[in-house]
């Protein structure tokens, strides 16, 4: 059901010093750049073995990942997990008795399929589920 | 340099409930379960894709995870990354300037080779080199 990490969200204030810092000291480039209008923020992605790591800065106040940085400074923001099918497992979860922030998927960044399950349902983790389209 | 994210370790207050929840609804067995003696912690493992979740129960108050759910509540504690030669990769960290929580590496869990990163020098997160045996 679930298949792998897809990525780890991170929030940073400063994706370009990100990828000067990952370029300088890791030898790492950026696999993808995209803004994601929805959530306000500007995201920069690092290829990790079969994973990401997602760099998340806001662009806007609103943002979700200002608001978490407001309160914790940075770090892990989000697990990302790739699922086959995301309406199966959404309905899996909440047959369970998982709390879902998202009932439906959604879009999320590279095309994908995304639903978030809340964290009080997943050892306070902040769960992002996550369909390849 | 960074191979693949070695694991995420996430603080939890109970593994025997994580086992039994990971088992039911994902279908997830654990792929390790050791207790680390030198962290005060039950470590029980899960493989998705070339990574694991590590769930770490403090076995103590005096656990490094025990002031972290005092103070967080739970959740991801730390990323670890696999790294071919860690003690190469401390000396190039810390000659850029990077804050090292250990300067040497030490013994880990499942054999390996480990040393912190200070999460000042990478992105709010607790960072952890991760050498296989």
């Amino acid at each position: 059901m679930l298949k792998k990490i897809d990525h780890i969200g991170i929030a940073a204030a400063d994706t370009e010093a990100v990828k000067q810092m990952m370029q300088e000291i890791f030898g790492l480039s950026p696999s993808f750049e995209e803004e994601v209008l929805d959530q306000h923020v500007r995201a920069v992605g690092f290829r990790l073995g079969d994973s990401n790591l997602e760099f998340l800065e806001p662009t806007s106040p609103e943002s979700p990942i200002a608001k978490y940085m407001e309160k914790k400074g940075g770090g892990m923001h989000h697990m990302a997990v790739q699922v086959d099918d995301i309406r199966a497992v959404i309905k899996k979860l909440k047959n369970a008795g998982l709390s879902m922030i998202d009932d439906e998927p959604r879009p999320g960044a590279e095309g994908k399929l995304i639903a978030f399950v809340h964290p009080r349902s997943f050892f306070g983790i902040l769960l992002e589920l996550s369909q390849t389209a």
